[in-house]
């Protein structure tokens, strides 16, 4: 029920997020049903040692295509945004950082669901590897900063919140 | 069905996207049901007049809120990416373009969807307006680009594809 008292119903409830399908009304008195995301919320990460950012390769089922992405990850059921960076980073990466810095919340798509997305910068990177979830595909690649800030300008870059990522980590070192 | 043989059933059929369950199966043998959503397509638009960009301010179901984004909109069954972008502008601002530059095809949401996103800067408007969507509630806002890019990198805008159509815009023309 939002604020204007749409009815919805839980149409799917899966392990990390639901569709709820809502009953909108419209301004001339029809109904239209619309499906909305519920989602827990999620992190983004970008690891920077030195001048080289920790991509990753990995398997995004949605697509069927391995892609180029930061890492990132949905947020467990009341776990605070910092805590999950931390743990994504572990689990994706095989590293932890010791100095953060958020650069902003984020929607990443607005018109299909409510997911918040936390944007971290993380430095001093040491080993600590944790467990990756069962269900995920994942390579570790390097890249320059300078390069992928070229490629999320000229398109070659093409996940939304990596280029997001990307560009805000290099306004901030520049500041 | 994918590369992998997955099975999967439709869960939910909306007007313009829908919910399929994919049962995943893990390197250890299990299978772990999946939630994906078929999208086909959507287009974003940097609509420029001078240095005023027209931006939204758009009611969000999802969200149940107005916020801040640039002009976007789904494709339409087998609908061409750039008619799609046209059709677009001229319902949510009233304005056409004569000149359009293409920015990239980027995944807004790839751990959610398959939804690829065109992206377009527009320019040399002129007022040609077309209904809107029913659903739809749409207020255009004019900003100044140079703000706007402010916004997108220090983290006051939030919404992910309007930081990405924005600082794309501001490298386009610097070139």
């Amino acid at each position: 029920m939002n604020s204007r008292e749409y009815a919805s119903r839980v149409q799917w409830q899966g392990s990390s997020w639901r569709l709820r399908v809502v009953e909108q009304r419209l301004a001339d008195g029809k109904t239209v049903e619309r499906g909305v995301i519920d989602h827990p919320g999620s992190v983004l990460i970008v690891p920077l040692a030195g001048e080289q950012v920790l991509m990753l390769s990995q398997y995004r089922l949605a697509l069927d295509e391995w892609i180029l992405e930061l890492p990132a990850g949905t947020r467990e059921r009341d776990e605070p945004w910092l805590a999950c960076a931390q743990r994504e980073l572990r689990e994706e990466t095989g590293y932890q950082a010791s100095e953060w810095a958020e650069l902003g919340h984020v929607w990443p798509a607005p018109g299909l669901t409510n997911e918040v997305m936390a944007v971290y910068l993380a430095q001093d990177l040491s080993p600590a590897p944790l467990p990756g979830d069962a269900d995920e595909e994942i390579e570790v690649r390097p890249m320059a900063l300078e390069e992928l800030v070229g490629m999320a300008l000229d398109g070659r870059l093409r996940d939304a919140k990596s280029v997001l990522g990307i560009v805000r980590t290099a306004s901030w070192l520049s500041r």
